[in-house]
């Protein structure tokens, strides 16, 4: 039997609960398609294929006994390479690391582990996750399935590829300055970036650590939500972490948005915008009104300043995680990483803890602003995907810095805490995917996760395959949008 | 009838109770001792009379008409001049904000309100709370009742100096690198630093955000638990707090130690004494024995590192609270602060944020000395007391820096948010007062205030009156040690 392209959790829920599909069957299905495709698409830094099978096989007869744990047993999946593994190399994308051998799960690991889901192997990020587009010195670029030459956005990079070229069920990423909704807009599929404080980051490698955050990539919102319902919790070992309940919404076949009210922050975050971006956001709140919601226009706190702040406090924080090192062994960082480190080395200690101070009056504001809506929904990456190596991109007729202009929408929000679902609602005129973020109240996953799930049934851009996941096909190489 | 110098709470609860005293009989009574001392004492910034003779004759009224609302309901108090008082002014121990007037109560004095407690006045304090002399440069030195030519420890000078004298009931203090501890210390009485998350911290002025906690003196360790339990509580504007409840010890008559195991970390804490702190703090081990506690020496991390790591992120903390201050009217700063202030601009963030990294390191170690016993034991200010306007102090032949040793063994313990209870445990021979410091598990009041009443109960240095406290007798002039 030939089996599709991209199995998903839920598919893979049904095919399991069915008898149509085994563990065995998808992860060698998996395996084989890693094979195959990763040599060009160099997604995965380490994969774990023998452990992958034996895990089959477990979950295979565990199943074939009726003990079906969850939604998650028997799924492969993959992990971007800053979650310490067990007996499995942890590199961080780094040289320096590049034989570390952690001795614990971290905490998100255990909580899959003990889910049932079947680890694949590690994913390909930014050195130390600290950049944005996954072009790392020590183990080449991630690339972009939909376009091969193309970033595939970062610094989780390897978990959306890998995911969106259905070379595993889901993944797990980091988001610090837009880590997870980046790559999630750049290959098309939805990243989840969960409240500050939802989820350890015990034996998560750090980058800015009042900004962290672990989350989950799926190829639907669904698959999205079942695995961040998976991985959250509290953790004495990770103070920042908070006992709240999680809820997720129904997940109906013909879900409805009457009665939400969505809140449109123009004036700051649709501001230049390559045309493609504008009308897909555009054509994508027609569909949000025709489901029911109610637009808001609203306004929110200087983007701009914050930004500023977001790099001031990462700068800094990702300095002091990295100075030892930066000295010891200087020459083992990549340039664009050594440039920001060198950066943080400067930063007065009065300066981040004003940024601190502002962030916190800048996170009240945009609270504030929340109170009166249910959700804003705003552009994700504003400018077209760039080229491996590019360092600007022209968007409507001007030069601009990839790493401030794809960031410019996504890194502010780190400072909030706040939750944000980002969902692929379009393509650039040049097969790109676009992204959308959905940007809830704290610990309001839940409504921010129905909003997604409502737009994605009454849209099919989360069933486009890229080129480089698609059956082989002589004839179908131009990517083009539905 | 003559009223005794000192009307502690409990004394008044009593009294209260029985209908042998009233609250004007009560406030009267203070306010004139205010009048008579406190020109030479010092204690007080602003003193609300008429307010509180209004608000004496409102509970004098309650009380009589059967609606007493709790222990501390007509009971005079005075909070630290940093803690916001609606109407009023609030000078944090400032020339700038000489004129300052609160338009809300900080959370504390609202609580105490609700709780009926009247307030007679703002008392002094070092500078922005900056330093341990309370020797203010704009509104005069605070005196020590014991020797008025003698600190009386800081930065909450004047609430401890108030209520040795007798011119309050309880009062407030906060504690940043000992600002509690070391008056309670230096002017004999009880003053608790609760763990840091008990109390809000809202409209009170911040030193360092990330060690300031309020926390009450009283002139028994029983007076000091009715005031803690009256002021704590979580509070959405002050994210640090946290909602556990509070606890307190029976307060018997004849309490023991048996069962108690209290650590000595003898190599750290017990070193460079001045002999009579010595064998004060020696004597009170045999007095905790006697009660059936049971010793144990321990071993905590460095101290001298800890204090490092203290002095760094004060340093930094503070002048990123008055930076533009500084900028704007560099001439309206105290020399001292002023030094204070400029060494702080030049800490970078990344020793910041290492200092806060090994902090965590220092508390996890802390707190695992603490699994092993149920409290440690520890000399509070370990040298004589400096006379006003004094730099050094002669310690064992050795000349030192009184605000570096006067902190020795306090201000880590900021570091660790756990909960400290200063009583007083003997006098130098010069007759100033020694203090001991009990330190607690995290939010395990209850049992270092149990130790604390135990050992008080064991012995009379806690009813011993200073001088300035005394009723006027002219051959009363040598405050000798019991």
């Amino acid at each position: 039997m030939e089996l599709p392209a991209r199995l998903g959790v839920s598919q893979l829920d049904e095919a399991y609960a069915s008898g149509h599909l085994s563990p065995i069957e998808v992860v060698s299905h998996t395996l084989r398609r890693i094979e195959s495709l990763d040599p060009v698409l160099n997604s995965y830094i380490s994969v774990t294929a023998e452990r992958a099978l034996q895990q089959a096989r477990r979950a295979e007869s565990e199943i074939r006994a009726g003990r079906r744990i969850g939604p998650l047993h028997g799924v492969p999946y993959a992990a971007k390479d800053l979650l310490d593994t067990r007996g499995i190399r942890t590199t961080v994308g780094s040289r320096i690391l590049a034989e570390n051998v952690p001795a614990h799960d971290a905490a998100v690991v255990e909580k899959l582990s003990a889910a049932g889901a079947i680890l694949l192997g590690k994913t390909g990020l930014h050195e130390w996750a600290y950049g944005i587009t996954s072009s790392n010195p020590h183990f080449g670029p991630v690339c972009n399935p939909w376009n091969p030459q193309r970033i595939p956005g970062g610094s989780s990079g390897g978990s959306a590829a890998a995911l969106a070229a259905g070379l595993c069920s889901f993944s797990l990423g980091s988001d610090t300055g837009g880590s997870i909704r980046i790559p999630a807009a750049l290959c098309g599929i939805a990243g989840l970036k969960p409240t500050f404080g939802r989820i350890s980051r015990r034996g998560a490698f750090p980058l800015g650590h009042t900004l962290d955050t672990l989350g989950p990539f799926g190829l639907t919102v669904h698959d999205t939500a079942l695995v961040y319902r998976a991985i959250t919790g509290p953790d004495k070992a990770d103070p920042s972490t908070v006992d709240t309940s999680v809820d997720l919404p129904a997940f109906e076949n013909e879900p409805s948005l009457r009665g939400v009210a969505i809140g449109l922050p123009r004036a700051s975050y649709y501001e230049g915008l390559a045309p493609d971006v504008d009308s897909a956001v555009e054509a994508a709140l027609r569909v949000v009104t025709d489901l029911g919601a109610e637009l808001r226009e609203v306004s929110v706190p200087d983007i701009a300043l914050a930004n500023s702040l977001h790099r001031l406090i990462l700068l800094a924080e990702a300095t002091s995680v990295h100075r030892r090192r930066l000295e010891e062994r200087r020459e083992d960082f990549g340039d664009d990483v050594r440039t920001l480190l060198d950066q943080g080395q400067l930063v007065l200690a009065t300066d981040y803890l004003d940024a601190q101070r502002q962030r916190r009056r800048f996170g009240r504001e945009f609270a504030r602003t929340l109170e009166t809506v249910d959700a804003l929904v705003l552009p994700a990456v504003p400018i077209p995907t760039a080229r491996i190596g590019e360092l600007e991109v022209d968007v409507n007729g001007r030069l601009e810095n990839v790493r401030l202009a794809t960031t410019r929408n996504i890194r502010a929000l780190n400072l909030t805490g706040l939750p944000v679902l980002s969902v692929p609602c379009g393509f650039h005129s040049d097969g790109l995917p676009i992204g959308l973020q959905i940007v809830g109240k704290a610990f309001d996953e839940r409504q921010i996760l129905q909003i997604g799930h409502a737009y994605e049934t009454a849209t099919q851009w989360h069933e486009q395959v890229p080129i480089m996941g698609r059956r082989p096909n002589p004839s179908d190489t131009d990517p083009s949008a539905p």
